[in-house]
């Protein structure tokens, strides 16, 4: 009798006979735990309750109140799912399914007619008769000509058996209906309790474009009630600020995925907020000693090869094009190489440094289409990106200047929300890093020095350093409650080697430069998409795209008045838009809430007499009356001031 | 005996023998022609003055008073170098060479040493030495493996016969030294009198960058003395206002062929002039109702082969990138469709048009390396791009809209030496354009009509319409007295109609739209070019990198107040640089005038004490005391009304 040995969370290693199952596991410990158990995982892998254990390895039982509880619920009920829709529709074909951050998903394609939002309570009723029934989820394995048959006539599934290398295949089986699909459920339908359908969008087969496109079914599913409630109003808070829901109703920008997936078009709307943003950050740097570029998307091949992103970062850049007569083009993934050719460009001395580019620097990353989502995931994007390069002595200072800088950037913006992150190397792994042990201790405690020098909290994290040298973050949360990185600024030694900078020193020798990359409003595009998120649409007046709405009481009375008037605003660079349409004054007024325009104008009969504007802030419900003059004097404090009062 | 017949430019036809010589014929007419006849063209071709003639055709004597006489001449001036260089170096190899627009050039390459423009005495002996000679300039047919031997050792010149298919090949023959060159030369070195040669520079083997570098002389020469110390004369005009030449003294932007040919990298003086454009031209044009979108540079191919631009334009475009499952991602080469994807992302209506759609659009062409130019020819380039969608009735006002926009413009950037071009359909040769005649002649009078309406000079030229309409160009003066189209309006019926745009009419109907495609100031990159070569590198003030120069007559005493002035104006956007170098005052304002820097303030005891400023303008002898207020106002005006003082 063959024994295997298995090793538990709390360091424990116990003996099992070979082909024990995770239940029979969990029941070894306790009662109770193996009443909570859901599933287990192997070595990190999900293992069913009944699966047998067949070697030596890491377990843990997986149980109902923790995250990766909810992941076998929700393969549950993406299995029940699709039990349920075979039964309504016999003729629906399956593409496969799989958890998301907060729920799960299913792929199908009926041609007689796809599902839709207004089919989920036919569908949910049907799944409740199947949980109801208690139906029992199996996993089966046999062999690939038999998988085939048992899916016979569903394409999509046959094409999954036909991809894989196996012999003998695993299906999922309820009743006479198999489908392919990975991840591991629970045993019954019955144990699944409290789940919703929640919508339905397009997804193209395989995530390719040129593929048919199928109708992705979102769901969601917990243990307790109050937990699907609790994340009913996340998603729906997450909605209101979802930046592509906002986008489409501010009309900020659009993504057709039939034109070029990832590559945004910024609306007009859109466009001044970015333009706005902008010139902001230009006008801001050159004030704090940047001198700004513009260097090309496109270089030879070599630039990359020489720095290093052609061998570790290939395939996250775009296929080259090939010119002719062996010249080889590529759209460049980072700006760093263009800016090393700006400082190359002349023969360097002390007395230039710090030397600080920077730029709006347009680069092309490739990622897989169906991870690309609005603004905030894209394949090309326009960064916020600069360089400074250093003597090693002010690498302090100039962090220092940076960390400043941002501070002030995020102040005007209001951005409150943010922690500094210190990114370090992994002690216990440093050969994943740029190998000089000295060069890593100095420049970590040079980081923490100026940090703790300006008094800044901040937390380390190790591991998160680049591969070429540490780094300070900042880190946001998004409007989905995760975290992202908005600002970088990073130590690099390495580019500075390969690429042979040099200056020449005090002492008349070359000495080599430290490079500082870094990024302070990050890509034009997810800084849109934050900032969105952030003020849900309702932009200070200095970012609105429509600053002022004018109303006219009456078109034919008051509209000369109203003309005029935006052209004393439009003058001083106000942004204004006069609604003039043979609408209800009431319905004008909710109409530039809806748009979240800072201030609406209603100009009637005392207005026009006595040269006065009644003025109605968005997100208020009194108007103020005021001069011309008066207004204008506060709108222009409004943006000069960056204030925002939403 | 087989007689031609020749037809001579006047309509006569004449017979000869076969076989005849172009003296021949010439000698035919008068003996006068005979002596100024350099060479003759038969259909267009250049042949020989000894060359016989075989076969009927239309007939030139090329004289010596000709354009194409010197074309002739310079071909002889560059196999006479070519003999010159290899009796002074036999080892030197031979690339090509040609005629340019202003003389000729010739490709060599000697690894024992490069020629250089300090050679250029000794080789100019040299050559002066065989032209007293006389000695004879042959071209001689012979086999292939012949001419091998005769250039052996010639690795170019071996590639050159190789890469023929003719079993006889032609070369021309100087004494032992034979070598390939196209182009028909004097027959005598001694008819070569007046030349000189110019400079060298490097050009790739065959315009590739991955060929070895050759050694490009460049020469010119002409019948008369006087002639060439007129091009000599002219060319240090062009020189001094080359934007390239400038572009390198001022620091404004640099293309490196090794990084990427035809790809500029704009260095901080070249970006601010260009930043400043953009800025301009942007806040004009949201000024006069036009809305500016940010698109992507990338889509996918299937979009310009609904465009058509894949058809018709795919020899001007980048290669595509195969993204992998069909997904085939194309660099744009032109905004239109992009601006067609804005427009069809709403359905429109009669009160959305004239819809005026804009953009600094980045579009990528493939051009040749050869034919790449600074900043005036690139691969990449940002153009001043817009479209405006009209409904038929309103082509003629849309048209004076961006007429007078354009004019306005020019007026701000002082420029004044252009006209306006009506690129008409050529009447004889319709079946090249759009097919519609009608069409044709309503959008033809239109344009002519909204012209005469403002009153407008302009004139007319057959044949200059693109494809797709007719058009109003802007044609302006190069600095080399070229002439190139700055602005275009172009009227176009048939992308309305292979997108299939619409817009609901006033009547409730689908009706199609008109697109204006226009251009105000061209791409950021030929506009600079132009700007620089016009104002020959000293630009406005509002335009200039460097607005002021501070000069403190001596840093220990005056630095401070310096600083706190440079803040002053630097606090209102004021591009001050501060020259504290430990040089003498000469010097530094010498270096302020160098740099064509449009202020200099210098600031001593006496400024420092009564708050007063020295002022120099650029270009001006004299210097102004006055108040700080004072030149504030004297800036801010310059700068408000872009005026031009130099």
């Amino acid at each position: 009798m063959v024994e295997i040995n298995l090793k538990f969370p709390d360091g424990n290693v116990k003996s099992f006979q070979e082909g024990v199952t995770t239940k029979d596991v969990a029941e070894s410990i306790s009662i109770s735990l193996a009443k909570k158990a859901v599933a287990g995982k192997l070595d990190g892998e999900f293992v069913g309750l009944t699966d047998q254990l067949l070697h030596d390895g890491a377990i843990e039982i997986v149980t109902k109140d923790s995250q990766e509880g909810l992941i076998v619920l929700w393969h549950t009920a993406a299995q029940v799912l699709a039990s349920a829709l075979h039964e309504l529709y016999p003729d629906m074909k399956f593409g496969l399914g799989d958890v998301t951050e907060h729920g799960f998903y299913l792929d199908t394609d009926r041609q007689a007619g796809q599902i839709a939002e207004a089919d989920f309570e036919k569908v949910t009723a049907k799944m409740q008769e199947i949980i109801k029934q208690k139906a029992e989820i199996k996993r089966v394995k046999m062999a690939k000509e038999d998988a085939l048959k048992a899916v016979a006539g569903d394409k999509y599934q046959e094409e999954l058996i036909n991809d894989m290398d196996q012999a003998e295949v695993v299906l999922y089986q309820q009743g006479d209906f198999y489908n392919v699909y990975e991840g591991v459920t629970l045993l019954s339908a019955g144990d699944l309790k409290v789940f919703k359908l929640l919508s339905v969008a397009g997804a193209y087969w395989k995530g390719a474009s040129s593929n048919p496109m199928l109708q992705r079914i979102y769901g969601t599913a917990f243990f307790k009630q109050k937990d699907l409630d609790a994340e009913l109003v996340r998603q729906q808070e997450a909605r209101e600020r979802d930046h592509r829901v906002i986008g489409n109703n501010l009309d900020l920008f659009f993504v057709d995925p039939k034109v070029g997936a990832g590559l945004p078009y910024w609306m007009p709307n859109g466009a001044t907020i970015r333009r706005v943003i902008e010139r902001y950050i230009i006008d801001k740097e050159v004030a704090w000693g940047f001198q700004h570029v513009y260097t090309p998307v496109l270089a030879n091949l070599d630039l990359y090869k020489t720095s290093g992103h052609w061998d570790h970062y290939r395939e996250d850049m775009f296929p080259p094009m090939d010119m002719g007569d062996g010249e080889m083009l590529e759209l460049r993934p980072m700006n760093c190489p263009s800016h090393i050719q700006i400082y190359k460009h002349h023969k360097r001395s002390y007395r230039d440094l710090p030397l600080r580019i920077a730029e709006l620097g347009m680069m092309h990353r490739y990622e897989k289409s169906g991870a690309l989502t609005g603004l905030s995931r894209v394949r090309e994007m326009t960064l916020n990106d600069g360089h400074d390069f250093v003597s090693t002595e002010h690498i302090e200072d100039e962090i220092k200047t940076v960390v400043q800088l941002m501070t002030e950037v995020y102040n005007d913006f209001n951005i409150t929300d943010f922690r500094f992150r210190l990114s370090l190397r992994d002690p216990k792994n440093t050969e994943k890093y740029f190998d000089d042990d000295e060069m890593w201790e100095k420049s970590q405690a040079k980081l923490k020095a100026a940090m703790d020098d300006l008094g800044l909290e901040y937390f380390e994290a190790e591991g998160e350093a680049a591969f070429y040298g540490p780094k300070i973050d900042v880190q946001t949360k998004t409007a989905l409650g995760g975290e992202e990185t908005l600002s970088t600024i990073q130590l690099d030694f390495l580019l500075p080697e390969r690429f042979d900078l040099t200056y020449v020193g005090a002492d008349g020798e070359e000495h080599r430069p430290v490079m500082v990359h870094r990024g302070i409003v990050s890509t034009m595009e997810r800084f849109t998409a934050y900032l969105t998120e952030m003020y849900k649409g309702a932009f200070p007046t200095w970012l609105a795209p429509h600053q002022v709405s004018i109303i006219p009481v009456k078109n034919e009375l008051h509209l000369d008045y109203v003309n005029q008037l935006r052209s004393e605003l439009s003058a001083h660079g106000i942004r204004v838009t006069v609604d003039d349409r043979n609408e209800k004054m009431g319905y004008k007024i909710r109409q530039a809430q809806v748009n979240k325009i800072p201030y609406t104008l209603v100009i009637g009969d005392g207005e026009m007499k006595d040269g006065l504007v009644s003025v109605r802030r968005y997100g208020q419900d009194e108007t103020t009356q005021m001069t011309k003059d008066e207004f204008k004097k506060l709108i222009f404090e409004d943006i000069e001031t960056y204030s925002r009062q939403n």
